[in-house]
């Protein structure tokens, strides 16, 4: 049996909180083919307004802290502000968005994360996703718009990086669609040389993988994120690629396989 | 054919955003039986942020003036926390619910409302639900968590009166249900005396309604109230209860048939 194409695009805060690039990036979405599912991120917003409200934002390693004051702001900016502009966007483009966080019908349950060295707060872990259920809401021709937020089940909205929810959820639609996932974000892809844009690497597969962290050609935050395509792909995804906020139909940047 | 029973709860903003209050609305609205949709408000929590950054609220006859700046506090108080922690409590109470704006699967789409006299901003009034989608997710087990947030079609969220949602909805949904619209407030019901809290009337006919106004003991925005009630029931609904947020379940308030 010959599964339908899914495509997955993850797209980060900056893209969707100028209103430029979002209109943009709404009309490059509504104009792919098939099912498809957006997941967003919206972390400039969540700072702004943090810091207007006189919240502090704690950020380690890129991960933000998430207290009680700052999960309202993230549940606030990612739930509402940013989600329900892209789905309003979307609807007036044609496309029947819903937005979803992984509270709505349970489609994404986390554990709040252990406290080791550090207490990030109300930060989700994701352990679940409920691959039927978006499977049946994209056969109904309904087109999931996810923000980076879950819940633990037991009432509490968790914050949630948006690229684990946009790789959980592809591998949670795996064994219902042929998934590629497209990670878009400011580079046109993974880059051999970091100050030449066009440099672009346009395949990679695990063993050039090993090679190009082993020569340091690949290092810093691209390493996790290439470790999640391939945890992915291991999973039944079927492509990752990561390029450009210009290409999310992922034509062009760095496939991995 | 006998329909299958729905019940409509529109709990108002004071209720949802005191966190014991909330704990007592989740437990009471998970035990309700059968089918059954959930409206909220969040005026209070809208008015309180607002004010943190700065901005005016401004209303008129009870409704809130909605500019851009507003529209985007009522989206993220609305849409994000009051929905989001709905939802969350509700899935840790066993109930499968999904938040949804207007926007979201395009259930409850709205006209801009137009300048009359006052220019009330970005508020919508509506024009269509989309009564089909919601019996579909009632039917698949899905509870609907619907925030006062609508949208245009051409993109833009438009803050919706609440009640003016539950009564719509539930017209909506008549086709499909046998609906009973309840309306939970701060009072037991409508009052004959509005001092005494306890001169509930049980049950108000349409004649009943035109003498009670014309006796002045229904008055204020009691009337507007009771007229959408009657406006539902003539549009199918099968009963309107109004009632306090101690009794979602309907069964003392005053009935209006």
């Amino acid at each position: 049996m010959v599964n339908r194409q899914l495509s997955i695009i993850k797209v980060g805060g900056k893209i969707v909180e100028e209103p430029e690039s979002l209109q943009q990036l709404l009309d490059d979405f509504a104009t792919i083919e098939g099912p498809k599912v957006l997941v967003h991120g919206g972390g400039r917003s969540a700072t702004k307004l943090a810091s207007t409200l006189g919240i502090e934002s704690k950020m380690v390693n890129g991960r933000r802290i998430t207290d009680a004051e700052t999960l309202k702001v993230v549940t606030m900016v990612y739930g509402g502000l940013v989600n329900k502009n892209i789905v309003a966007g979307l609807q007036a483009r044609g496309v029947n968005a819903v937005g979803l966080t992984g509270a709505d019908m349970n489609v994404i349950l986390s554990d709040k994360r252990p406290v080791k060295d550090i207490d990030y707060g109300f930060v989700g872990d994701v352990k679940q996703v409920d691959g039927k259920r978006l499977a049946d809401l994209l056969q109904a021709g309904i087109i999931p718009v996810m923000a980076p937020l879950t819940h633990d089940g037991k009432g509490n909205i968790l914050n949630t990086n948006a690229d684990t929810i946009a790789g959980e959820t592809a591998k949670g639609l795996a064994p219902y669609f042929d998934v590629t996932l497209i990670y878009c974000f400011e580079k046109k892809g993974v880059l051999r040389d970091e100050n030449d844009d066009d440099s672009v690497i346009p395949t990679i597969t695990r063993q050039q993988f090993t090679d190009l962290v082993a020569q340091g050609v690949i290092q810093g935050g691209m390493i996790p994120k290439l470790e999640n395509a391939f945890q992915a792909l291991h999973a039944g995804v079927k492509q990752v690629v990561i390029t450009s906020a210009n290409d999310v139909s992922g034509q062009q940047g760095t496939k991995i396989f």
